[in-house]
């Protein structure tokens, strides 16, 4: 039998936002590693566990650190924020784990910030989206902008990670420029902060506004799409663009 | 107090994906709707409630049905597979919200079939995506070929709803032909049938073998991006286009 690794979407931040699989695979594991501040989210509902940590952006170190314990026999168990699968360990783990045969990776979902993001907004997503990441650690920029570019022209609501940091503090400036090179200023957009932990907050506002407004890296950005509305302080985006009545109509299933 | 209604997302389908959240709001809620399909997954976790349906396609009935529940003063969830906010009924009930002001909507996320899936084939999104529906019953066709031309353009990886249905046979197979006017016929793809459900399977294949493979409505499928992979059977995305030591050399971060 194969030893067992698991990659683990734990959700937004609380407890509540796992789901009843990451719970049970976490209570089944015997060590859990991640990033510090994930493993001190989950710490506290999981008493008896090894816990092992290394810091942010080592995550080469921390995938070998799991599968080093997990060939060792023991169920291991890697957590990431929101899914494993969405800038996440997933894909790493299943990389590198050419130079492990002996130990096989699942992937557990979870809720990525997307989705929990835009429940706190209301519904901005609801039909086809793009989700595109503004750091360029690993991506060019050029790539970035194009992928900005082309998500604008195609009319698909966004939903932009890592909007800035310390050392980006002008990239989403720089990404609304160019989505106004197709998009409305009225355009409505949103932005979550902290979601899913202390903290939380939201703001609908115009792409316009969204330009000149300051974020973090706990930050996620919605820009809706031509039909997406301010509503009682949320952003809504229709299902479509034309009417249930009217499409029932015209395709006789009413 | 205003009434409460939620939207929640449910997950793939199996009780076990849906969040800690979830479950104790459909345990609080007094009345649980949706479509019968959804309704008779949950049913037997939830006993004493009262479970109201209605066939597919009865959205706008079906969400009013919901809020004339919840303006009785019952604690009412709208049930959507998936996340509420993603094709899902968040944004409908949102916007009938302004004719029942009584009522106040919540959404609580779920895990959605381009996660849920993407997890069945190892790692096919990891990083910027888009998901695209083919289904052209409030969105007109010409629409979606052009977010596929674009989304294809941009070297999203790529997430297809409704790839199909008995109305809709060559939907996905006019899709990859657009695709490919971007990408190489031996770009990774996948597919998932039944996420989460019984009979749950999957495959990797080429773009070039997925333009003549047959769909149903409960397939979601997965196209990759430039760098994608096919490891060991499953679906492989890296989480840019740089190796991450290359990254910390250049930007003197290691």
């Amino acid at each position: 039998m194969k030893n067992k690794l698991y990659a683990v979407g734990i959700g937004p931040g609380d407890y509540s936002h796992m789901t009843l699989e990451a719970v049970r695979v976490l209570e089944h594991c015997d060590v859990i590693v991640g990033y510090t501040v994930y493993v001190d989210l989950v710490r506290e509902h999981f008493p008896g566990k090894e816990f092992l940590t290394t810091p942010m952006r080592r995550e080469e170190e921390r995938c070998r650190l799991a599968f080093e314990e997990a060939e060792r026999g023991k169920a291991v168990a890697m957590i990431c924020s929101g899914d494993a699968g969405v800038y996440g360990m997933a894909g790493l783990l299943l990389e590198l784990g050419r130079e492990y045969p002996d130990t096989e990776v699942e992937v557990i979902p979870g809720v990525t910030a997307a989705l929990s993001g835009a429940a706190v907004l209301g519904a901005p997503l609801i039909h086809d989206f793009a989700v595109i990441s503004l750091s360029d650690l690993l991506t060019p920029w050029e790539l970035i902008e194009k992928r900005l570019r082309l998500a604008a022209e195609g009319d698909f609501a966004i939903c932009i990670y890592n909007p800035s940091s310390r050392k980006r503090r002008d990239y989403l400036e720089r990404a609304c420029r160019i989505l106004l090179e197709h998009r409305s200023p009225d355009t409505v957009c949103g932005l979550v902060r902290n979601i899913g932990r202390e903290g939380q907050s939201f703001q609908v506002m115009t792409l316009g506004a969204l330009k000149d407004t300051e974020t973090d890296m706990f930050t996620t950005v919605f820009v809706g799409n031509s039909a997406t509305r301010e509503q009682g302080g949320r952003m809504v985006t229709p299902r479509g663009y034309r009417s249930e009545r009217e499409s029932a109509g015209r395709k006789g299933e009413c």
